[in-house]
């Protein structure tokens, strides 16, 4: 049987999965006690300091100081492929038709499946060993969503490509296996469900009003004001209305802005500014939970849509999914949003 | 604020979710070390356990032994409505119009919530205190699966209620928060979106194919073999396709029906043979995983359906979900299903 990750799409539903055996090799160095993992097994060497570039794939992309070499010292925030990938580079795409999520008569056989292109990377967000992405200065927070933006570009350029998913996972019960802070991507030949569930979502509303429901969301919120929990000259947080878990946050430009690669490097640190404010305030109310943030933003192949709104979810993993959530897809959460917002505005730290 | 459990829609995608602030009181008697509870607190008696009718709700449904009263000993299986309920038998339902799903024109505002009615029941599988189901003699297997089929028929006659959510969850991981064997249902005035999801593929499916999709599957794992895990005269199980979690498996009816409702007891018994089988597989592989089980059986209004086929679906909490899960709904496991498969059929038990 073939080790070589595959995605392969449900038959009933049509939703994709991705088998990936060799990930099972993968170390993983976070235990399982405490809530979140706070610091390194002093054993063996982090891969992902300063010191210890031999230990990753080489670099992919990387902001460094002037004359440094690639793989060496001198790095302020380096990308590297992951090295227990659930995508392959390397890989031979099938045709597009192999991708399509297409039910019914254009679906084809009953089960389908195709190489699993695509990248995937990791963004070791700095060169010390820092486990809690609050404790980055602004400027490498900063530098961490421009890196964002420079790996959707440059990957876009892959024409196999059609999504690149970008998400932090932040302690062991939220899938991180290394404490050292650092994002993933996996850049994908399909479109994730649920960001195809939000682009069909947002049209539906702009064929009715020609309006982007995200502008719409943001206009009631700040009207409102009981979800939220933070703003700035051109972001907003808010707790989600209908949440999956408790304290899930959605942060928002308050223009529309349908591609995350527009953000400018003024922005990016603007928004590096107010995600810190508001995650120390999630650590603060809730202990510092386990939590994953992800970008949501158009598709590569979908030009610049009036309908979607770029944005960035952080869901704290406050509670275990059990058989409602699985097997309906329906969640329970036990915090009212405009409670959590409320704590959550209590628990800020001053601006600036 | 109100503390009545709501239902509300996620405003761009339309997913129904559930704030339950009165959960939030709910003991947690499993812990966290060890990947399923074993043992009973010691401290506190189980309200789950024969003797301990006074801590539970009054019981809604039982099989009790001739003559024995309601709420006192003699009974095999009891079911009581959930003491920390996620819905509200009591709440007036909002008009049908405010449960709807659909997008676009006809959604109405952009914040949609109403009142969560329904009905949210525990079903103690029996008065002995042992956590695992494989523990249950057949005939107490089989009258789970028959308590299953008497709680469906007797909440279709409340005409607010679209589908009854059935499941199990198997230690602290799965969402169990007590250990003693026991099911849960949710009935909901809504149908929720994995259900709807299956609806409207297996609906495409035979719109082009007029075959239910589901009996198409089930031909084609026979003929095929590389996913069957077991199969007994009328039921067959086998690792999905495209999993969500390493080692999911689905068992299904093999003759083509869509309601769970019309199951015999003669079915059910074999049913639960078979259930037992596997799950004994399932814990001697992969070390006694927590795990759901929940069964997909058609909406209480949607008649006899040609296109759906009821099924139990297994997910064993084989792998923690984390950014490209939760961000965008795509799966990563690392155990092809083939191979799963394989492992799980060696490790069955012999027959009767």
């Amino acid at each position: 049987m073939s080790t070589e990750p595959e995605l392969r799409r449900d038959p009933v539903t049509g939703r994709w999965a991705i088998v990936a055996p060799q990930r099972a090799l993968r170390p993983m160095a976070l235990s399982d006690a405490g809530p979140r993992h706070r610091s390194a097994d002093e054993r063996t060497p982090c891969p992902f300091c300063a010191g210890q570039e031999y230990d990753t794939p080489n670099e992919v992309f990387a902001f460094r100081d002037t004359g440094s070499e690639p793989n060496g010292p001198g790095w302020r925030l380096r990308v590297v492929p992951n090295k227990f990938p659930a995508v392959r580079r390397d890989a031979e795409p099938a045709t597009p038709a192999a991708y399509s999520t297409e039910l019914g008569a254009g679906r084809g056989a009953l089960f389908c499946s195709a190489p699993a292109v695509g990248a995937a990377e990791v963004l070791i967000d700095c060169p010390e060993h820092i486990d809690n992405p609050t404790q980055l200065s602004d400027e490498q927070f900063r530098d961490v969503l421009r890196a964002y933006r420079e790996r959707l570009v440059a990957l876009a350029t892959d024409a196999s490509l059609e999504y690149v998913a970008v998400f932090k996972n932040v302690g062991a019960e939220a899938g991180a296996s290394l404490g050292h802070t650092h994002s993933q991507l996996i850049a994908l030949p399909i479109v994730p469900e649920l960001i195809q569930a939000e682009l069909t979502g947002a049209l539906a509303h702009f064929t009715h009003t020609r309006r982007c429901i995200f502008c719409d969301l943001i206009q009631n919120e700040l009207a409102l004001g009981a979800r939220l929990v933070a703003r700035s000259d051109n972001f907003v947080a808010v707790t989600a209305f209908a949440p999956r878990f408790a304290y899930e946050m959605w942060v928002l430009p308050l223009a529309h802005q349908p591609r995350y690669e527009s953000i400018t490097n003024g922005a990016a640190l603007e928004l590096a500014q107010l995600l810190k404010r508001v995650l120390k305030a999630l650590d603060e109310s809730r202990h510092s939970p386990a939590y994953n943030w992800y970008l949501h933003t158009t598709p590569l192949r979908a030009g610049e849509l009036a309908h979607y709104h770029w944005h960035l979810e952080v869901i704290p993993r406050t509670a275990r999914p059990a058989g409602l959530e699985w097997g309906g897809g329906c969640h329970i959460t036990t915090a009212a949003p405009e409670r959590a917002a409320s704590e959550l505005r209590a628990a800020l730290p001053a601006s600036g």
